[in-house]
């Protein structure tokens, strides 16, 4: 058994920050609200509602996660978020419909008190939806001070101990990375000239880790990837974390993909469609936007294919994913995967997937959880990029040294066994030797 | 480092014996003289193509799985089969329909040359199908005993030095344990007077304990579940393993369950229908041989979504699997399900998912696999129940004391991790502690 | 152009006598509510919303059905039913769980006025739900003349100058004729006698056909279709219809099955299942309300495909017809398909279809149009069963000369030539002849 | 019953030129030949297997088509092609890989025979493949005229005494008309011009329609539409057709489309898409043969829907129509549609259809029953566009007076009738009247 980590304990309220008060964000906070009343459950959360298995399968040892790791509580949390529309969250609700009307209305209230901060924004980053909540600043430095200034006086006026940003708002246009994101230095300067390279994500990130916040990255777009906010974490000592919330499609085919693999079925093609109303999907239908995400999806099967590793099985799949925008569906998303693989001398069978989801049911309790997991971390003194949370994510941020990790199975093993090591408990391996008598010689330690 | 157990080389032939002669085993024997030919690929098969990992991500050292315990190889295996229709492998294959006319005429001389032993058959198992290469004998502890004779002239003809035996034959009746079946002693005095109790499944089963043969039971039925088989096989220090083979919908149910599961969500309800059209699926039309499948197919939901444990989200889920005999699909196999989720504060969504396969294409792969990895067991001195070969059963054999592990990522770990502990390797935690300088320490051994 | 047939013009009111006062009624009576408010409209109904083309194609004349055929409107309209359970017409739509509570609350007032009258009621017709609010009587005869009652007293509280009475109850078991169904006398001799071979159904159409009412059988038991009624109805100038509303997948089937046959593709295999939840579902769970449907339902896809006359394309067709009680659905109903068919020099292919759908959603406008077009047909003096309606149907009735015609286009032109050859119309035949000059001598008459 | 249309008999050979031979042709050339040969039989032809009832319903009058109107027999066609490469037919329909090597071995020497003609081909119209098997010349008028020898060669050399040419060729890019495509006189200059906008495939068509060989586009392209070649088929008296042979997807949407729209089931959305890998979806993966084909397959629902008429059902249907290129299927092509529809009260419901189907099956047939019925218009000397084969197309040409009809029951039924308007039979109407005696006067004629 290992030494357990020190972590602070938790005292006094925690602040969530949300870049975007739209459809994840309000499903998130309303949530939140009406779990605290006792009116519904905050399904989909670990942090609320999965137990962890300590030693033996037989010993029957299953506490709450939140019963195992010091964690916030959900009447401990506080909300602020900008966005560019002046609706506030119950407004905004309302628009994204997701939460009926009977269910928002239970906490109209608290809603109606979160009124969006003025945001950043740049249309050259998102192209389809414009607003006038706006911030305006000499330069970008400007507008990175001003939110620095937000976050200070979100902290002061809730009397928060601590706080987490989670960026819920709309898929930057896809870009690389420039120069100006090499070092700190040159992405301060590039703050102070406005380089046209630097990102409104990127500046929320840069406001945040210089308050001290964790930050987290909900979309696919570039941000916490750049060395210069890597490594402005690592100096901080600021966990970060990303990236894109593995929420629909995706998360079926990282539970699907390993099996064949484990299985060694091959895979000929692999055709993902997926279509989506809400502003999201309009976000998407600008073609900078969805490469952000298409390359965000595709990736997954690439690293759990491993075709290199397995060329006869995998090397030259043909793997198509379209993001197609259908405003019927409102919040509704629905993937349709059509996989062509094979078995046995090489004969062909097919599987063909249709998930009828919501976008923000299924995102909102990640986002509970990862502002939940990202403050455990922060009390645990764990800076830079959290891979143990890749659980959360269609393109888990990782060490150089190594690929990521995308098998859900392997995500959450290794998300339990973090835990698991920080309260300096056993590792659970699967292996069970313990419970049979293979060798007639008694119990073997496994 | 865990130190390594002691496993006898591979030495001679190993002989594969199996009941029943139709599509999943001419599939099986065809394809592994097609592959011993280089024609065509075992794919599906983790001994021929998988690989394991060794020690730390970054490291790269993944040897295939046959390079790191000692496997028979394909050249040094034998085939032996019984059947109730006098077909040899060719004729029951081309019957069959499952492999092309063009890839079993490349080893039509091969195949012709097995023919099927006669097979002890008892009409009360297995309603919808009757033959004429049938033993007889005036008890059944006779019908026993030439299963014996059988095994050992079949291992003196051929100059093997072990064997084992997988059954490959249809799903007998449900039936549940009597008293007959309570210790050895009951059960050979029940073989002796002909106890309708027992069934042909457990006559073969008995027969190849007794010869020293490790005994896998790819149907549902009732075999080796029995304590006085289990027990015969601890007394022999023979391995044995079971049951059903996991091939179509259940497969993809123990990969997206888990899933549902590690993300909380909730089900209401999952509707699981399979239609099939072989021979597998005309004995399934059979009330009687129907629940045995049921019974096999609804256990894994019930394993997995642990409702005890977590009542809001799986207590009262309904769950309805039927099997429809449907003849157009011939050897093809096609599951739908339907499955009803709640996430975030309760709301609904839905999964449906049509899986287009093969039987004995799935099947095949996993015969080759039992009978490699048993003959290793049983070289490895492993007597007993392995239920570290889950990851191939519907409905895997457990130890009193824990429950069965349905979850597909668990039992392929619990399989890895076995093999690495056998060999005196580390086991694999996914934990990855060692890439990430979380405390600005340097590297941490995790 | 033909000679108009003789309406008797809509003067008055017109009554709707209901059996059974469930999801369907409800929904029905309900919506009719909603729609002469203006609050939601009555779509699927063509009675409301349709048009009918009148003339050449290229003259524009396409009035609606209800202003070219002398229709009750729905500000006419009143509802009386029968149900087993006392709940008034709002509580029992409250239960249905179809319409939501939102809607509902607009006509809660109207609907809390339709209080169900006492039902006949046999156990050994729908065998798993029981009720209280049920006749009593010394004879069948003596319940036939009670609901005679009721019918004459509904009128006359009303002031109704016309009634239509349509069965949305329960599926009765499965049954076939009787000798005490062969002629009026052994019939009413029959319910004098308490015959058992008289259903509850037989005493509703029985009683209603002796009031004068016009009956329509919207489910698949045994009702008009044996001797003594029909020729009741006959003899009374009654017109009568059925049966089994065609709502999901029927109605999906009967659109795609004919495309098949009009383009010679040849069909192996059709499987189809079906998962549903509400009362219907459960009184379908029992073996012999379960053999109604089921011969009703695999009826359809036999006279579409002719495999009489086409052998080589539709001859030993394998057709399956599942029906599964699945509680998660509610009032949802879910149909799979899954069609094996084959092409051009015998190559095959296949169709799936899912079709997700709401049970009394698609029938409640069928009950409204045939309640106003069985009106429409008592007014023109059709007596008998009315083929032109065969629309609604999933086994529709027809003179014993000629096969029930199943295809739904067929049927749709059916239903549309037979109102223009009451209103003395051209019928429309596609031929289109008149819009070419093919033959280069101007227009010709076609 | 009208007067018969006067047609020439059926005497000597007919001659079927096709542009383009992959794997459309190559299918339709052998399987006529298997079927010649008796081997296999030509499924998907209304002109070789299906029946046409004449007179009442219980008469049971329904001869073969083919036995009813005089056409050409399969034993009387030669086959001629023009194609880019040079491969033969065997070659062609190998690399196709429609039909099973060991059918086309059965053909193999008639199939060699076949040659292609070096083809009219201009990158600028089809952008993703090329050839070296094209003809040269100094305009495209000299293109044209090598065309019409190459046709009359053909005649000469096969000794036919008729010839039908077929498009089966790819799809051209998306243009739409130009001055030089508005009549006789301005085509004729723009092909001694070499004008850009005159497409190969309107070459084709003129070389076809000037030798008085009918002419069918079977592509989606603009050929046939362009007031010239209309004009020029009228002046010459020659029957031309098109366009977009109706295969996949859009034939089962012209069959579920009009059952919603007979049921007055509105639309709210409907998601179409389809992957395809041979060489029509490589073709199609560029934007303008893409645009050509996609507004081919949009047309059909607006024109079903009539949303003008029926504004509350059918007006701002959203309806995307996507084509994916997905190599793994080669000449499989796999439609998924989602559509979203309301009945009663606007409730919402959904259907799924996925078509797993094969493009050169479904389009052989119609390649042979378009051959044999526009050699019959011929022999009937009806000239100019023939709407009543508006069944087998995707964007069926139609009078500017009427708006072309998409709902394939009555295009078949237009179809039907007029075979039955030649041969001077009664149309069928559907009243059937005459089978009830719903006045109790006796028979009624109907």
């Amino acid at each position: 058994m290992a030494k357990k980590i020190e972590i602070s304990p938790v005292d006094g309220r925690l602040g969530i920050l949300l870049p975007g008060l739209g459809a994840v964000s309000t499903t998130f906070i309303a949530g939140v609200m009406l779990a605290r009343k006792g009116a519904l459950k905050p399904f989909g959360s670990l942090t609320q509602m999965q137990t962890i298995r300590l030693g033996k399968r037989d010993e029957s040892k299953s506490p709450l996660i939140r019963d195992f790791v010091p964690l916030a509580k959900l009447s401990d949390l506080e909300f602020a978020a900008w966005d560019i529309f002046p609706d506030n969250a119950y407004e905004a609700a309302m628009k994204a419909g997701v939460l009926s009307k009977e269910h928002l209305g239970l906490v109209k209230d608290e809603l109606e008190k979160i009124k969006p901060m003025k945001a950043v924004f740049d249309r050259n980053y998102v192209k389809n939806i414009e607003g006038e909540n706006v911030k305006e600043g000499k330069s970008k430095l400007e507008l990175a001070n001003q939110l620095r200034e937000d976050i200070r006086k979100f902290k002061q006026e809730k009397k928060l101990s601590r706080m987490v940003a989670v960026w819920c708002a709309s898929t930057e246009t896809y870009t690389e990375a420039q120069p100006v994101h090499a070092t700190i230095e040159s992405f301060e300067k590039g703050l102070a000239q406005s380089n046209p390279a630097i990102s409104p994500s990127m500046i929320y990130a840069y406001a945040a880790i210089m308050e001290g916040v964790p930050y987290v990255n909900g979309a696919p777009h570039l941000t916490l990837d750049i060395p210069a906010l890597g490594e402005l974490a690592r100096q901080k000592g600021i966990p970060i974390a990303g990236k894109d919330f593995k929420t629909g499609q995706t998360l079926v085919k990282t539970a699907v993909a390993p099996m064949l693999k484990m299985r060694m079925l091959g895979v000929r093609g692999w055709f993902s469609t997926n279509i989506l109303g809400n502003r999201d999907g309009l976000v998407l239908d600008d073609a900078g936007s969805f490469k952000s995400k298409e390359m965000s999806k595709k990736s997954s099967l690439e690293y759990i294919f491993q075709p290199d590793m397995y060329p006869d099985l995998y090397k030259g799949m043909y793997h198509k994913v379209r993001i197609e925008y259908y405003p019927p569906k409102n919040d509704d998303k629905e993937g349709w995967d059509n996989i062509d693989i094979f078995g046995w001398m090489g004969y062909p069978m097919q599987i063909k997937i249709n998930f009828l989801c919501k976008d923000s049911i299924l995102a909102a309790p990640i986002v509970l959880d990862l502002a939940l997991f990202m403050d455990l971390a922060r009390r645990a003194k764990m800076s830079g990029m959290q891979e143990w949370l890749s659980f959360y994510f269609k393109a888990p941020m990782h060490a150089p040294s190594v690929y990521p990790e995308h098998d859900i199975s392997i995500q959450h093993m290794k998300l339990k066994n973090t835990l698991r090591y920080l309260m300096g408990k056993d590792l659970i391996t699967h292996l069970g030797m313990e419970y049979y008598d293979y060798w007639g010689e008694g119990k073997i330690e496994g």
